[in-house]
């Protein structure tokens, strides 16, 4: 690419990220003067913005980008907030909890493709973009809710990041059923590798930066550990997503990691301005991508009804059994938060859509199963803290 | 574009960020050590790393965005230490170093281009590349050195701002030469828009945001005021760039209109980590547009050393007798100020190269002359500081 298309292509980038900033945090400002979550003022301003209703914006490669950073952020400053030991004590419970709270969502995803009678690529499929939560959303809405912290919470990553290793297996095994075929030494490589990857980094990572403190402090470039702390997330980040993981765990295990030095007061307060600046993108991205156009009919519509109570019904069953030993209330904390799909739910069903198993109705109900668990949960959430 | 292909886009882009982040903060870090300026070792990490050496990256649209990003929010922190009297107190020197600045490097590029036999069409795209200044790589290296609010200071500042408008002027004259012909229409319109743009903006700007200094308090959608004043920097940034200005001109309108407010030191506070975080990208991107390979050869090293030689006397010539009033040694701190070209060098060159009037050695010599130029700033301002 020549720097001039370049510079006209970042000219017109500038303005979409600064109508997608600006449309996110009015929608928020809207949802916070009527008493909302403001995440969810974020992503209907995407819906409005996006294709679907105004067309102004188009969900593009740059805004991928930012969306991602978005996560990867919020993710990071939930891990900051997170300590080792006390994931450890939940360890146990988010286990039960993330591997109950994928299966059953799929066992149903797949049970209901068959019973409509589709094909089996598509009813596992169906059955794979019910799996996974999105640890995204529901954090955001703890982190809000200043419960960041509780038993509950913890319970919630902990399984969030077990729902992730597990759900990717899955996937890459729903993936090989409708392609090349299930080779058993890639899954097999692909869960050994998350597992060695995790570990690794939680341990290893957490005793040897609390031994060599100096590796925030060290470099002269920046006046506090912001920028090596920020190096350490992406660059996790990136290591995970190179793994077959979600980025979104490399960016956890990094604030983790930094959770157990002297510095982590210090970076949280100087990532603040990060964490304002790029999760917007990744609400409104969840938005943009709603094709309410393919919806528009009451076989969608009914479709859209029955897939959403399905993903509803089977996670709250699984994650509420799965956290048995919390009392009722933190049970149905849990529950809930395990339910928003976001983001997810959503790529699962770009990778259908690529791979031609899945038609443009389906997904459209599956983006709109994603979005409305999603906006389903922070209201609720609010409720029960 | 399906979201899969884009999370495999994100994905890649994760990866690249975190390459050139880290090369670049190592880059810095290796010249802060060696008593360089760090912006030095920014640049040559992305040469390093780009197609020119090692190969690892190659300049692409997301890594142009954050780039332009880098160069807006630095323009945006110049704003902030900006004061709108002070910059109406330099006014008329400024006015002088401006046009000066960008006449006499015009008509030398183009009188050796046609000293050398090149066309009528080669010697204008040469005299462009040589005429405007990159005030964001002075500025970076003034706030280094903590010397962003002396005279000199200031007069380059607004000497950049007049540079920016006549030498945008003059290329769409360029342009029109070497395409469909020069409307003096929209040569007009385009002056004529940019003018009015900044009066408007720094003046009614300014008094507005001073008698209703509550825009930046009323969202709740923020703690402090960033968000309000990134918007309004993103915002001002892109209407500069549908104009025809270049965006920074935008963000450091922003800037010096925030300045004016009570919250600026909490804006300039706030917006640190975003101040840390991009433009390291800004910095590395120019060096990745560097080809070593197409100046491997006596004659466009030959090129390359006339054009810089020119680029760097003229630009002296010009502001020295253009700051006149000064001191001498702020005299010489404003011509040395004005001498990098930076990104505008690299940006008239790519107009050129796609237009076809400029060749792959042409095009390598006047990045190559951007880049020289920009290097050669640093460690002359700093002594001079």
């Amino acid at each position: 690419m020549t720097p001039v298309a370049a510079a006209a292509g970042a000219q017109d980038a500038l303005v979409t990220l600064f109508v997608v900033l600006l449309a996110a945090k009015l929608g928020e400002e809207g949802c916070r003067r009527l008493g909302q979550p403001p995440i969810i003022g974020e992503i209907l301003a995407g819906v409005l913005i996006g294709p679907s209703v105004l067309g102004i914006v188009e969900p593009d490669a740059v805004l991928e980008v930012f969306a991602e950073l978005g996560v990867v952020f919020l993710l990071f400053v939930v891990g900051l907030e997170s300590r080792l030991a006390d994931m450890r004590a939940v360890g146990g419970r988010a286990l039960r909890v993330g591997l109950l709270g994928v299966l059953l969502p799929f066992v149903g995803g797949f049970a209901f493709g068959e019973a409509l009678g589709e094909g089996l690529e598509v009813s596992l499929f169906l059955g794979a973009a019910l799996m996974a939560t999105s640890a995204g959303i529901t954090s955001a809405v703890l982190l809000e809710l200043g419960a960041g912290d509780s038993a509950a919470a913890r319970t919630i990553l902990g399984a969030a990041v077990v729902d992730d290793v597990i759900a990717l297996t899955l996937l890459s095994v729903v993936v090989g059923v409708s392609g090349d075929g299930v080779s058993v030494t890639s899954v097999g490589l692909l869960l050994i590798g998350s597992v060695i990857f995790i570990g690794v980094v939680a341990i290893a990572g957490s005793r040897l930066l609390a031994r060599y403190p100096a590796v925030l402090r060290a470099p002269s470039f920046t006046e506090t550990g912001l920028l090596p702390a920020v190096l350490l997330c992406l660059g996790l980040a990136a290591v995970a997503g190179e793994i077959g993981l979600a980025a979104i765990i490399g960016a956890f295990l990094a604030g983790m990691v930094v959770a157990e030095t002297k510095e982590h007061t210090e970076v949280e307060e100087a990532v603040k301005p990060l964490y304002a600046f790029f999760p917007p993108f990744f609400f409104a991205f969840i938005g943009l991508n709603v094709d309410l156009g393919a919806l528009a009919d009451p076989g969608a519509l009914g479709l859209l009804a029955g897939v959403t109570a399905l993903a509803i019904s089977t996670k709250l069953i699984a994650c509420w059994i799965g956290a048995a030993g919390l009392d009722p209330r933190e049970r149905a904390l849990v529950a809930f938060g395990m339910v928003p799909r976001g983001e997810v739910g959503i790529i699962v069903a770009g990778i259908g859509s690529t791979a031609g198993v899945i038609d443009d109705e389906l997904f459209a109900v599956i983006v709109g199963m994603a979005v409305l668990t999603t906006l389903i949960a922070p209201p609720t959430l609010k409720r029960l803290v």
